[in-house]
């Protein structure tokens, strides 16, 4: 290899050592172990391929990434319509297409073809998004919280994540800005902190409450924070929770509004999951919702809700689609944002059509509305049979207790693991909770990521399981499951 | 508007100010400049529609961006038709269809389908992207160049942007790393590189020999950039140029491959106008097939080589697809390169797709390969026409002078100003040549860039204008330009 550039002498941002931010409790510990179990997990898909029989187990089972269409769930049939007319939208021209398509996915088809100069679905767009789309997005914005919404706050993005990547260019100057997240967290917001050299302020979900927070506390860290130097600038939520799959209550919804205002912190609510719900008690609430029901402007708070078309009922991964609502930022502030949107000129377009999708869905006497709820209704009470499953088997597994899953995708069980296992995990130089992933995915080809990816109570060892595999096959793993974990805490009993 | 995040407070970088960086001559200036640029054509847009007669135009011509399908052109229908097959695989069960798909675009659509695990085109990808366009792209370039390609060196991209930031991020540790930038040059590498914070070693396309360089100049500009504390990590080459249009010749390609190896320098090859040629005495040589025949591989040479679908005969841009080939990185290297590319998860699908299309498209016997060689050609000879007949009109004017595009889409003509324009300009605080580009839209509604976002040599001017608009708009184009021009230089005499 050539010798100019080596790993000795690039960015050390991108290295992402916990020891380069001082603040920095969870690391890339998530994005290395999912590297490492994709590693061990390849190496046993090649084996299960050419050996066949010669692992104790005959398929590997994802449970590691929120994906869901890689584990065989199916697109919205509307929305796949749309896209595929908005590609080529030579066939609108066609009768033939009368037999394939819904009326109501050409006339939307049509509609968005309206919406962009040129019909050009293959030019650059406005480096917010398409105007059009971003109304749309704007009505349904409005029309779920009640409260308007503006297509000039609107950003289309790839996904949440460069949202969140413009949120923290924008914000971290240096390592002594900090951002509130909480711990446990999905670690898009640990790694984007460390790629721009920012300090991660954390905030602890309460296990024991059902992963709830308590303002009082988060004062406490944000004062410990500032005693420190830090210039705390905004507080992450995650609301259906990531990995904790809790849903905010209305009173800590409006407790954490309420905190944010008064301490002059930019709110970014990451709301990805919020058709992902399986509860009855509980609501999802957005934050601009609950701002504004608190009679909260933009002059009182500056607030940025994400949204994206991976999750949902949709789980629409690939298509990387996404917005950003940013209020309460002046046109200095909004300018200098729009100036980072179009570092990349645009966002994909065929993601923009997405976003507008998801939050305008076939109605009611539409003709595709029959088949859009049956696949939107059937998928939703699938995942929620899934969670409360695979929630209930954990919880009958001796030394493991399990949240429930009130919404997102995903379980995060607590792992009782014996002194011994400790032992025997440093003893190879292992977390102890990656020790157990490892060898549950050895015995069982069951693939979960390590709590310590997500950061954790000090000793205290989890794994988020996803509950997307599909539903034929949660009985066999839940009881290969079971079977490891009474073998594997039978060999190490203290 | 709420008061904690201001633009008193961001990140600097983003404001891009050139008194941060040192060495950046080449500010944010372009971006400004367009934007300001928007801004007045949009209230003229409006003032037409809402006033027609009140303008001294009908229409504004749009030459500042290179948008092609934006002002009319149409994409490849063979492309359009994998990617709807692509984007809705329900399809390829129905008979109907092939009454409207062609059949290779079927099997294409079915082969791609193939490669994706679950054949899910709403799954997140391996990070890199998808293996199997990964291959296909490595055989196209394999084909091109006659030299091997790796499938593990490609990284898909949403266009080619996303690919140049990776590399800023990767190479850039602080304000003395610095990058060799050509002037004048696309803004995409200065912006990128003050928003990563390092600083731009500029070197000089020579204006007189038809932008040509001499590595004899370059290396007189690395010392003094070393002298000054910068430590030089990469060389951007843009081939065939924007906004200049040249092709560089073989012998040009072979010094500078040399020296990039001799100096250590990563060489970042921009090469998505390969596509776009023009002249038939010249012909496009990859980098990578440059260094190969050198006998330089990756133990001689870190190159990197940025492609996208947004340019060529193609143009979709909207679509955000591209991949980087990065070749002579070790692994440890690499890999934080890959940890950089899955911050962001993968790029979106439907680009990846495109991706693959744009290197491997319909063959000679393919049933879709007369419509697609006659809509490719069509294309390029159109733009070939049109540069031809733009240049050689911009050089009958007088006080104009413009040297040929041999490539790209774009002529970077030289306005002599007289000195009154010059201090007409100051009186109003504007570059001169930003003067002269809103007087032109103010008169004609011809909307350029002038060469101030670009860079050009103290005291000379110009302005870019696309090669883009529609054929038939052209001669009156030109003479709306022509006569606009006497008229402000007679306006100006000296």
């Amino acid at each position: 290899m050539a010798t100019g550039v080596s790993v000795e002498n690039i960015n050390p941002k991108v290295i992402l050592g916990p020891s380069s931010i001082a603040e920095c409790i969870v690391t890339n510990a998530r994005r290395e172990i999912n590297r490492y179990l994709t590693f061990f997990f390849q190496h046993l898909q090649q084996q299960l391929q050419t050996q066949p029989g010669s692992l104790p187990f005959d398929e590997i089972v994802y449970c590691n990434i929120g994906n869901p269409q890689s584990l065989g769930q199916k697109p919205i049939t509307f929305f796949r319509e749309v896209l595929a007319l908005c590609n080529h939208p030579n066939l609108l021209e066609r009768e033939e297409i009368k037999s394939l398509f819904s009326t109501d996915a050409i006339a939307r088809a049509k509609k968005i073809l309206s919406m962009i100069p040129g019909r050009a679905t293959g030019a650059y767009s406005h480096s917010q998004g398409i105007k059009g789309l971003r109304d749309e997005i704007a009505a349904g914005i409005a029309s779920r919280d009640g409260f308007p919404a503006n297509a000039d706050d609107i950003f289309l993005t790839n996904g949440a994540s460069p949202g969140v990547h413009m949120m923290m260019q924008l914000l971290i100057r240096n390592n002594r800005d900090g951002i509130m997240c909480p711990i446990p967290q999905y670690s898009l917001y640990s790694a984007s902190l460390a790629l721009h050299g920012g300090a991660l302020v954390p905030y602890y979900l309460d296990e024991s409450s059902g992963w709830g927070l308590e303002v009082s506390k988060l004062k406490n860290q944000l004062e410990d924070a500032r005693s420190k130097g830090i210039t705390v600038r905004a507080l992450v939520v995650i609301n259906p929770g990531n990995p904790t799959g809790q849903i905010l209550d209305e009173q800590q919804q409006y407790e954490l509004v309420k905190f944010c205002k008064d301490e002059e912190l930019v709110l970014l609510a990451d709301e990805v999951y919020q058709e992902n719900i399986y509860v009855t008690n509980k609501k999802i609430n957005s934050f601009k919702k609950i701002a504004r029901s608190m009679g909260y402007n933009g002059d009182d708070l500056q607030l940025v809700s994400l949204h994206s078309v991976s999750k949902g009922y949709y789980g629409e991964c690939g298509k990387r689609g996404g917005y950003m609502e940013v209020t309460g930022f002046s046109t200095p502030v909004r300018e200098q944002l729009y100036k980072i949107a179009s570092v990349n000129l645009c966002s994909n377009i065929t993601g923009q059509i997405l976003a507008s999708l998801i939050m305008d869905p076939p109605k009611a006497g539409d003709a595709s509305y029959d088949l859009y709820e049956e696949e939107r209704d059937n998928i939703l009470k699938s995942l929620s049979r899934r969670a409360k499953a695979m929630e209930s088997a954990f919880n009958s597994i001796d030394g493991i207790t399990c949240n429930k899953t009130e919404g997102a995708m995903y379980l995060f069980p607590r792992i009782y693991l014996p002194q011994k296992a400790i032992e025997a995990a440093r003893a190879v130089n292992k977390a102890p909770d990656v020790f157990y992933a490892l060898r549950l995915l050895d015995t069982t080809g069951i693939v979960v990521t390590p709590g310590s990816g997500f950061g954790q109570v000090a000793g205290t060892w989890h794994v988020r399981c996803t509950i997307l595999p599909q539903e034929e096959k949660i009985p066999s793993m839940i009881s290969r499951f079971r079977e490891f974990h009474e073998e594997f805490m039978s060999q190490y009993r203290d």
